[in-house]
């Protein structure tokens, strides 16, 4: 147990992850089993995220709209891949009426009000959307169709982690719609790079981007582009960030959805889907928190500066108080998110940590004794030692720190990354890099290209090709050799690991 | 039919309404009874209204949070007026599974896999919430709690309407912790002017903000206030906008929600909850639109301005065309929401009907001729004349414009609720006003204050008591009198309307 209380990484990643999320306040269980309720904490980081990412899909020519909740059943049995990938686990709605239970107390569904065909509550959107394209699309003039879709999906998951994997979960999903191939194509890689820069810029996390063998690719996709990153724990296991699926014809020849082409020809309609969740902010945590709490990137920071006024009885802190008033409004009329902590039945230590549990980047003491020398003592997240700051300069201090812990947020994960990459060209050294607790990270080795080979890595292992990167981490990543397992040819090195 | 082929108001408001919305790409029906898809055009309007309020909900001291889509069954036993109100018209989830028919084609609710308990798809989340407040909420020092969520519900609805009514819409819902009930008034209150500033400034739709009556008030509340406005059906029918409750202890004492206040007692928590939808887009609507489309006011039109450049061949529009684009560029940098319609292969005259149908405030016409002259013609969509403005005028002129638009649609709206709205003292005179198709608007009587008065006076007339407004309309409404359909003493006048 740390001082705040929560379990240390190394003593169990796992209790580590949930008291973090529980006792930042970022998201809690509920009655509904396998469904969370995300606290303000944590909603306002993903306000933050939907903020950046729509503001990014608008300014890629994208326009947000919304779809039905619900699914006939119906519409799961038209594309067969995306049956098998989704319609397994689900809620499935029957009735649309209670009555008193005639037998005894409470409430029973209405036999009198089943619904003639049960409703799915969407996994995900492509059906329904789809089926109104098919209404929208008539000819090369209603091309591209480019809409994102910010929504809450469901999937019966068996076993749940807060935020990282949850029966419903909040996300955008994006599904467009064009007249040829290449232009899908070209859509779904403009989407990989949004997400890239998007983990990278703002989640300070870098990512590989790259594509998913035929085992990992969206049930209905033609091929799916992914992000792949690289967690702390203590087996650096990887986690999928965001994926972007060109759907080739697929939905459009499933729904019958046809364009006449500028020719004159009736054409199916090819499509992408591409999504990220609320999964991001696990992931976040996973590659930046410490035992004392939460670290989040000042970007994505609801809490980028704590103001902590201090004073042993009413008549100091009505002085220092006002005075971490005056201070706030002067960081926030620059732009800043700021807080200012006047919870004086609590001591300040227990404040100390209650903001570093709660990923405060910065934490600002001003005390009787700060204001005769008119300075402030700041402390920011990452780093932990107190620096004394003359108040006037407060402002570019605090601009200055939180760029600057952005930067090293974003240098950590990518040296913890490299320093858990591993390149092996043998059978034997491949196994031993996921041998024992510790054993994980990216192994980058060449690979026959063929689902046996995975699946036979796969049971040796437990490792599953995480990406076939676009670009190698290194040049020669790119250049072809024999398979680590089979020994055939390969064309190119992939990136294996124990996937989150 | 006008021109654009909508059926205009006086021929059919319903037909009017329907077409409109969806030959503005505003909505459309769904393979999903009851359930709407909210086109980029619509859901554009729906981001601005959610981008005002949630700014008007963070400077009053809020916080976004989201709590699970699925309620389990028992929790809607706990509140027994809430129960009434909304457990029998609702989407009940019986099954976590799909699978292949044993006996046939396609998929069937697994009977292995039948939940414990019924889910119930939220219609509205107090239950839920106010079972998290329990575990949240301790002491005085834990309160208030100010948390909103943007979420879809749904409501089993028989007759649906795009926008107006449909099974599954999207809304925010405020839901607040107080330690005294005067705390939980004042809260309640507060939400009430955030709407009606909201209507009034944002949607140029006048209001009465009142209290609801024992009948129409929400199922579990204390009491429940409302903002009313007036549509231009026929029969100037009454639209509910907005509705804040104050709930009093019911679900602090229902959900055992007990906090220990500052004297050590402990006691039943005080709460409220308020929420508007995506219905305000169809009210805003039937409040301002015309038979030629769509008329929006500017702060919330997703096209302030559209330019429409011409020319007849190539060669002049290649001129016009960059010319338009500068032009854009200069009023985007001034913060309008701007389109460029380079639809070459359509008329003049179709895209003049198409941006009026669409709901373009401004539409800017730029020719060889004006660029000569460098002018353009710009035309206002509540007025319609052409204006000639020279280029370097336009950003100001568009401005201006659109300012002035935003208080005519305000002014025009609030002269036809004072033209439909009557002060009656007799019960014939009362008759007389809903009598015929035509009969309706805000009628202002004395009423008795008994639910016995009420349901008679609806019987006889369909009006019913839409809101006890918290000031008159005019001083004298607030005077004592004598019931119009009773004959018994009366507070003070209420406002009757038939309630679309």
């Amino acid at each position: 147990m740390s001082k705040q209380g929560i379990t240390s990484r190394s003593e169990s990643f796992s209790d580590w992850y949930n008291e973090l999320v529980q006792r930042a306040e970022l998201a809690d269980y509920t009655p509904v089993r396998g469904c969370m309720a995300i606290r303000p904490n944590g909603y306002a980081i993903w306000e933050l995220m939907q903020r950046a990412l729509d503001d990014m899909f608008k300014a890629t020519g994208h326009s947000n709209a919304y779809f039905p909740l619900f699914i006939p059943k119906s519409f799961f049995e038209k594309e067969a891949e995306h049956v098998e990938g989704f319609a397994k686990e689900c809620a499935v709605v029957t009735h649309h009426r209670l009555k008193p239970n005639p037998n005894g107390k409470g409430l029973i569904p209405d036999p009198d009000a089943v619904l003639e065909e049960e409703l799915i509550v969407r996994p995900t959107s492509e059906t329904v959307i789809w089926h109104m394209y098919g209404k929208w699309i008539q000819s090369w003039r209603d091309l591209p169709i480019l809409i994102n879709q910010w929504a809450n999906v469901v999937r019966w998951e068996l076993r749940t982690r807060l935020f990282l994997r949850t029966a419903e979960f909040l996300w955008q999903e994006g599904h467009t719609a064009h007249a040829t191939y290449d232009e899908a194509e070209q859509e779904a890689l403009t989407i990989l790079d949004v997400y890239r820069r998007f983990a990278e810029e703002w989640m300070a996390v870098p990512v590989i981007t790259g594509v998913k063998s035929e085992a990992e690719k969206f049930a209905g996709a033609d091929h799916t582009y992914c992000i792949e990153a690289l967690t702390q724990t203590p087996d650096s296991r990887a986690i999928q960030a965001g994926t972007s699926h060109h759907l080739g014809q697929n939905f459009g020849k499933a729904f019958d959805v046809n364009f006449t082409s500028s020719e004159g020809k009736l054409e199916p309609v090819f499509g992408t889907s591409w999504g990220v969740s609320t999964r991001l902010i696990g992931s976040m945590i996973m590659v930046h928190s410490d035992d004392k709490g939460l670290v989040v990137p000042p970007k994505l920071a609801p809490t980028q500066v704590v103001i902590l006024p201090m004073g042993r009885d009413d008549e100091a802190r009505s002085v220092t108080y006002a005075k971490a008033d005056e201070m706030a409004a002067t960081l926030v009329s620059a732009g800043l998110r700021v807080k200012v902590d006047k919870r004086d039945q609590l001591s300040p230590g227990f404040k100390f940590n209650d903001w570093e549990l709660k990923g405060a980047c910065l934490r600002v003491e001003i005390g009787p004794r700060d204001l005769e020398s008119n300075s402030c003592i700041v402390a920011r997240r990452d780093l932990g030692e107190k620096v004394t700051v003359p108040l006037a300069d407060l402002k570019s201090y605090a601009e200055g720190q939180l760029a600057a812990m952005q930067q090293a947020l974003y240098n950590k994960a990518l040296a913890a990354r490299e320093a858990n990459t591993s390149r092996v060209d043998t059978w034997d050294e491949f196994k031993a890099c996921f041998d024992g607790e510790g054993g994980g990270g990216f192994v980058v080795a060449h690979w026959d290209g063929t689902s046996e080979t995975e699946a036979a890595i796969a049971d040796a292992t437990k490792a599953t090709i995480r990406a076939v990167p676009l670009v190698g981490l290194i040049p020669s990543d790119d250049e072809p050799g024999v398979c680590v397992f089979s020994g055939r040819p390969s064309a190119r090195r992939v990136i294996f690991a124990k996937a989150y």
